[in-house]
C-alpha cells in the first residue's frame, strides 16, 4: 500500500529457510494476501513439464542462452542444480521496483548472497527458524516417508542452510503458524515505509511546506 | 513480544513530527497497546508542578546537579527551553536496552540528532507527516484560538521541523489516524524481529544445529 499519491520504489523480499521450517507455506500466503508484490520468475535450461505456462514458471531457455545471459551480466544471481541451469534475470525485476512493486523470492543462502552482491538496498533478507531441532526432524520426516539415512541427508542440507542465519535482516522462529505470517507482512509493510524506499516524499515535503 | 526465550536488546523508538500531525496520538496508542515500551523519562530544572510524580513526569533536579549531569556525559540529549533545562539520563534507558524493553522518545529534531551521535545503532527514527499543508494549518488553527499571526509563528515552525524529514529512518504520512497506528506498531514490530536485536539467537541456532 503506497502512501497516498507517493512515489515509492519497489523491494526485494528474499525468504530462506531450512527446507521444513515453513518457509514456502509464508511466501504463498503473502502473495496470496498481498496485492503489490509478486514472485521472481527464474529462468531455466531445464525442459518445460506439462502444465507449466512459460514467463509464469519459468522462462524456458536454451543453454547457449543461459550463457549469454550470465556473460552479459543479465542474471541477478544463477546456479547450477543438477543437470540444468537457473538463475534470475535482472530486467523484470528492475521493471517492477522502478514501479513501485515488490518482488518475493524464496531462495537458498547461496542465491541470497548473490542478490545482496547484485541488489544490496533493494534487499530485504528475512530467515526462518524452526523452533526446535525436535519440531524440524519430525517436519522432515513426517514430509517424505524416508529412510533414516535419507533424513540425516536432509538433516545435513538443514543444518547448512541454518548456519547462514547470521547474513539476514531479519530473523523469525516459527512457533506459530499465524503469528510467523503476521510477523512477515509486517516486514514487508515497514520496510516500505522507509524513507529511503519512497523517493517521491521529497516532492511531497516541498508541497507542504510550499502550500502549492 | 520476543520469540520464544531468546534473548533481545530492546530499542530506542523515536517519533518526530510538527505539531499537530498526531504525533502525541500515536504516541499514546504505542504506550496504551504495547506492555514492552514505555516512555523516556527526562530531567529537567524547571519546578515540578501540582500533580506530577518524581520519577514519572520528570526527574526533578537542581540546576547544579543538572550541569554535573551534562559534564559527566549522563545525559543522551539535552536542551535549554525558555529558562529551564532539560535532558534524557542514559543509564535507565541502558538498563531498559538491556533487558529487552523499548525506550519511546517524543522529541524534535533536534533532540533526535543528538540520540543518533549517542545510540546510533540502538534507535529506530520514525517522522510524522500531515497528509497536506491544509489539514496541517486547519489542526494548528483548531487547536487553539489563536490569531493569524500566532497560527504563523507556529506554521514557520512546523515548517522547520518538516525540513528535517530525511534524518528519519522511516516516514508515515498520518492521513488516517487508524491505518497511521498500525502502521507505527508495525515498524516497532518488525524492528524487534532484525536479527542484530536479537543477541540471544546465536545461542538459540546452536541448539537447534547440535540437539542440545
Amino acid at each position: 500500500m503506497p502512501q497516498l499519491d507517493v512515489q515509492r520504489r519497489g523491494l526485494m523480499f528474499v525468504l530462506s529457510s531450512p527446507s521444513g521450517a515453513g518457509k514456502s507455506t509464508l511466501a504463498r500466503s503473502l502473495l496470496e494476501g498481498d496485492g503489490e508484490i509478486t514472485m521472481s520468475v527464474s529462468v531455466t535450461t531445464r525442459p518445460m513439464r506439462p502444465g507449466e505456462v512459460e514467463g509464469k514458471d519459468y522462462y524456458f531457455v536454451s543453454r547457449e542462452d543461459f550463457g549469454l545471459m550470465v556473460n552479459r551480466d543479465e542474471l541477478l544471481e544463477h546456479a547450477k542444480v543438477f543437470d540444468h541451469y537457473y538463475g534470475t534475470p535482472a530486467g523484470p525485476v528492475e521493471d517492477a521496483l522502478a514501479e513501485g512493486r515488490d518482488v518475493l523470492f524464496d531462495i537458498d543462502w547461496q542465491g541470497a548472497q548473490q542478490l545482496t552482491q547484485a541488489a544490496g538496498d533493494d534487499l530485504v533478507k528475512v530467515f526462518i527458524l524452526p523452533p526446535s531441532r525436535q519440531t524440524l526432524e519430525e517436519r522432515l520426516f513426517t514430509r517424505a516417508q524416508d529412510s533414516a539415512e535419507v533424513v540425516a541427508g536432509r538433516m545435513a542440507k538443514a543444518n547448512d542452510e541454518i548456519s547462514h542465519w547470521a547474513e539476514y535482516d531479519y530473523v523469525i522462529i516459527n512457533a506459530d503458524l499465524e503469528i510467523a505470517k503476521r510477523q512477515v507482512r509486517g516486514i514487508l509493510e515497514s520496510e516500505r515505509l522507509k524513507r529511503r524506499r519512497q523517493p517521491g516524499l521529497a516532492d511531497f515535503v516541498k508541497q507542504i511546506q510550499e502550500g502549492l
